[in-house]
């Protein structure tokens, strides 16, 4: 449990201290590009999971929406990373996308992966919302 | 063999008669799809045609646009394919990312390259704004 | 304003005869980069298909295969696009994602849409074989 | 210097410590998706820098060859996320690319800048060779 809190906070630092680029943008930016690429990858992951678990976990809908969001958060992360002005408009967009996802997930009840993707929807939709 | 070596006019052709999806989405939304892919592949193109050129056509905040452009499109389009409601949210902002680039190339002057870019960029614009 | 109102066909004519990037490929890669847009476009509908069909059709390694088919297609026709010389490197891939895709498809038996998909996977793989 | 030697092997750990997906995949593999995943925003952050100092940096084959870089390590690294058996077709093609693209970072000379994204970029190739 520590260590699921204690990772995006010590990885986004390492990645601050690092990159030259990572020096130049805001802490803000760091962290949403981090929140970005692990929603993403929690996305596609959990689509794996759920596709196996079939039933309401395959359902159409769900799966769809994971795949959207998976896509915006690669693009978001992607338009940070290359220094764009227009990564507010994006970013508008990808917070929206997330929250609906997270939502999605939510309404799937106690399943453990699925809540972790509900959790990585909602701190990048966060993330999203204050760039 | 003959069908495979049609042009890509009577491909197109093809596609837009024979795709059971196609014919269940609304011709506004189709249309959209092909601006998106239109204007992504433009903007790929005139990437590698501003960068041959040089000077203010390798301007770093119109190369970075063009190539935010391209991706927010691409993520557009797949959204529509995918059928995922959400769709309407990338929408809009794919429809002002492509007006910001089609802004940058228009205050490039008299380039027919470059003009090629900024239509295909109005063009999406104003079909994801009518989703 | 008909002009754009016009059919997918009538736009795709104007697409393959105004672009200075196009005339400067090869038909045989402007044919590739094609391929490569409708296998992926193919392979998105599908997907949002077969999780609709459910059974067999929602099997994960078909869905999984279909949307990693997706990705890669996506990525040679932009790095065709781009003039990347690479762009070999990744035909390759492709041709062999695509096989297993067309392959997959296959196996699923006498279904008109997923037939579709086979076959847009085969023509991509033929096309990118050829790069 | 030090810290950049730390920063993969401890975020990996984390990372393979929290997620329930990475606990089922190899070591390997766990490695080649970080990897991928750093190539790629080098790559992108690389090219931000390069455009900007411009002169032989903005060379349009080195943007280029980046920029398709960048591609297929997103896809490389989304491939496998999604469990896709798929993998090792595209983790070959995207280590040549890697390795191209290395060898083209290093023809630049002694920029610091462009010598962390050779570094990415042979790292990413050695990953995914080992795939």
């Amino acid at each position: 449990m520590q260590a699921r809190r204690a990772s995006p906070a010590s990885r986004k630092k390492e990645y601050a201290m690092t990159h030259h680029s990572a020096e130049h943008r805001s802490q803000a930016m760091n962290d949403c590009i981090l929140a970005c690429q692990q929603c993403e990858a929690t996305c596609l992951e959990t689509i794996n999971y759920c596709l196996g678990e079939g039933g309401e976990h395959a359902d159409p809908q769900h799966i769809t929406l994971m795949s959207a969001c998976a896509d915006i958060c690669d693009t978001c992360a992607r338009t940070m990373l290359r220094g764009a002005e227009v990564h507010t408009v994006v970013c508008n967009a990808c917070a929206e996308v997330c929250r609906q996802c997270a939502a999605s997930c939510e309404r799937m009840g106690d399943d453990a992966e699925v809540k972790r993707c509900a959790e990585a929807c909602r701190g990048c939709a966060e993330a999203c919302a204050a760039m």
